[in-house]
């Protein structure tokens, strides 16, 4: 069969691993090319996905208050500068839109890069009392980002995210909000997508342009690189001081409110990829795969193996499984090869000696591991093994976090580290920006986080010598 | 209660129809207003009733075969030029990026007011044989025209929509897509949003920028203007020639294939306000109705109400309803008129003396029925009344548009009952754009369509007594 070179088309991860990975996006389908550097086209399969992960995540904001708003797509450029840090972080990566219709504007507009200046702009209108707060508000959208560099789902100059904006009447209750948020996030990660994170807060040169914290779900790729996978701002009331933006308190004074914002974004897709992916093509977490079960029928030409087949995945899709029958007149090879680069969790193989026996071959994305299994309780089978294929993602991940993050008590030693093997490198830090430099032009690594498990490991910085006051996590980010 | 004056706000439709549309729309926080011109806000609770129409539209497009992509939201003007008619209708409304980053662009962007230039690039890249066919693609997202002048839902520069862009092998399969398409369109408006429709197609004068063939579901609203709920487009191979998209057929010879588009917006919300609403509000057709049922517990300092107040909406809301209970101090008047503002189907009170006798009292909203229920069937009552608000709705629309639907034999006849009556009004037409234009500037219509249901009302075109082709339905629309 001609169609199956397919697979041999895919770069070895070992050999290229950017290679690997641009081809997974091409040949799992779920990415296009435009005609504009850097916008990509999400196709089905691949908006199939991020589909699953709003459904979900979506849910969970629900669940914890959070109601969905949509607001413009076009910044005033005055507008944009009205919170300084802000504005001198944006306006770099900003599209600007200088006609409409046919006419010069007299005022530039952004395509909205984040939407903070947008929510606050709407909150003064809104927040006039302490009976009006908490504003617990997200938007799914997507942003633009002029960057240079570009790559599917990692670095796209548009892109598809949520963004939550909330509004608080005090600081205590702002911070709690930004920490539900992350811990949100991290839950998501790890139960859903199978990617276990280290949470941790962002330091002062890493943290987003105009909050006062900035915290983070750091999550460790196949290659040992670190991807920021989510990330929940504390702003205190520095934007609202600058919209004035006040309440009326229980005390009939005047006040500022607190605000947070949190967003994630189709990068989590990229991280999908990078984390589960393997030689075979991609391998997609059940709980978001677009077909969870995808069922082979063997030797089609054998009298009732068509119908039990298509039996078989109406049962699946009667008990809630997202499963799919092929019946193209392509190889089972060729059917295997696709569905494993399409990272199809749970592959089910029926021919006639099966439908004899009362079973089907079951085969997991995860290990590849082949066992034969009932067909009397195969919907209950179904989901266990889905369960069990989550549980093996996560699990081999973990072990690729916990083996891959490694001490380090100088800073030769951190670049050596990370040169031989990469990964993760924890060390004790004295809180100044200047030895991060130093770390990133020694090393090649930038502060990923100050994780929450800190750990003792000595009592000064390994780059200048001074007191140490917490413990860093180092690596080299996407 | 100083809260109660809110009803009072708004303007009587009889009125000033227009402020009260503003109004409702304020009032009833759908809209808020952002700098800039003709751009909105969707607050919660409009944005609440665009995700429950995206909900069940979406499951009605998946039950049709039809897949989600997400493509850029930029194109570049050498790329909307492809196809002369379609750039020549959108030029003048198009928002130009021309600046990225800090760098002037060597081509203008124009940010999408629609895509089927964008669809056709990508579409010439994934389709080479008949096996790459249909594609049938539907995209959501947000597009921006711009509009000299705006109105909230029915004009906005930047509006949510979704546009289904289709690819076929034949010119027969692409025309029953696009009247599947436009049938799915009259489904949703009658049977969802309780909305009446007239089906039929547009004249060349009024049909889309680009197409062959343009058809319509057209709405009348409760002052009698027309409103174009919904479109579906035939394009024959125009685009595809113009873009160079061929495929190899089964007869082994490159063919162009065919192509439709269809889409619905924001717009339809627009259409519910002035369709169902009345004067004390916002009227929600049940189906996509954020809250269906409000539960008001009637003097809740008295012992066990709140309980039973409570434990009657976890009952509803254990049957798959949207229900809510409102437990704020505000007094029975103010809670029962801010419900009212916001369209709440049905609203149950309950009262320690219902409590007693199992029991509750039922308003509806369409016509301020009030009945006393039995709280031990109160789930299936509450469907029940449900479905007959929705039928309610329904009925006094169609009568709406029964009683304003009125044929005319002269130009003169049909000028008077415009001016007098309103409505839509019916008269057989020759054919030729002339005499539309003599029909707008007489009698202030524009052609609606030319609907699937003929008449024969005479054999001459009363503007130009030409021998007549068709019957065309006249109105003035939003």
């Amino acid at each position: 069969m001609a169609n199956e070179k397919k697979v041999e088309q895919i770069t070895d991860m070992e050999v290229d691993f950017a290679q690997w990975f641009t081809d997974v996006c091409k040949k799992a389908e779920l990415i296009d090319y435009s005609s504009i550097k850097g916008m990509f086209i999400l196709r089905p399969y691949g908006y199939a996905i991020w589909e699953n992960i709003q459904s979900i995540m979506d849910g969970m904001f629900k669940a914890t208050g959070h109601e969905n708003v949509y607001l413009p797509m076009l910044i005033p450029e005055s507008l944009l500068q009205k919170e300084k840090d802000h504005v001198e972080g944006f306006a770099p990566e900003c599209a600007w839109v200088t006609v409409g219709g046919s006419e010069k504007l007299e005022e530039r507009l952004c395509i909205r890069p984040t939407s903070e200046t947008l929510f606050c702009e709407h909150y003064k209108n809104i927040i006039h009392s302490h009976r009006d707060l908490p504003k617990l508000y997200n938007q799914w959208c997507s942003v633009l980002r002029w960057e240079k560099t570009s790559r599917p789902f990692l670095r796209h100059r548009e892109f598809l995210w949520q963004e939550g904006h909330t509004m608080h009447a005090t600081e205590d209750e702002a911070r709690e909000e930004t920490q539900r948020m992350l811990n949100v996030y991290a839950d998501f990660m790890e139960n859903t997508l199978a990617m276990p994170v280290v949470k941790g807060q962002k330091t002062d040169k890493e943290k987003f342009n105009g909050a006062e914290e900035t915290y983070t779900v750091e999550c460790m790729m196949h290659d040992k690189k670190a991807l920021q996978a989510g990330t929940s701002h504390y702003f205190g009331d520095g934007f609202a001081k600058a919209f004035g933006i006040q309440f009326t308190g229980k005390d009939n004074q005047l006040h500022y409110p607190h605000q947070t914002s949190w967003g994630v974004s189709t990068r989590m897709i990229g991280g999908i990829i990078m984390t589960h992916g393997d030689n075979n093509g991609l391998v997609l977490p059940p709980k978001i795969a677009p077909i969870q079960v995808i069922v082979v029928p063997v030797a089609t030409h054998k009298e009732g193996v068509i119908e039990a087949a298509t039996a078989l995945k109406d049962r699946l899709l009667a008990a809630g499984l997202r499963a799919k029958i092929d019946l193209s007149e392509n190889s089972l090879g060729w059917k295997c090869a696709e569905y494993e680069m399409k990272g199809v969790p749970l592959r089910l193989e029926i021919g006639p000696r099966d439908i004899e026996a009362g079973q089907c071959v079951a085969v997991r994305r995860d290990n590849f591991e082949k066992t034969t299994v009932s067909l009397d309780t195969i919907e209950q089978t179904a989901k266990s093994m889905l369960e069990d294929v989550h549980h093996g993602l996560f699990a081999k991940a973990k072990k690729n976090l916990d083996d891959n993050t490694f001490a380090a008590a100088t800073l030769e030693e951190a670049k050596q580290i990370q040169q031989t093997k990469g990964g993760f490198i924890k060390t004790m830090w004295c809180g100044e920006e200047a030895c991060e430099l130093k770390m990133k032009e020694v090393a090649g690594m930038s502060s990923r986080c100050v994780p929450f498990a800190q750990e003792h490991l000595g009592d000064v910085c390994p780059i200048c010598g001074k007191p140490a006051k917490k413990m860093v996590y180092w690596g080299v980010a996407y």
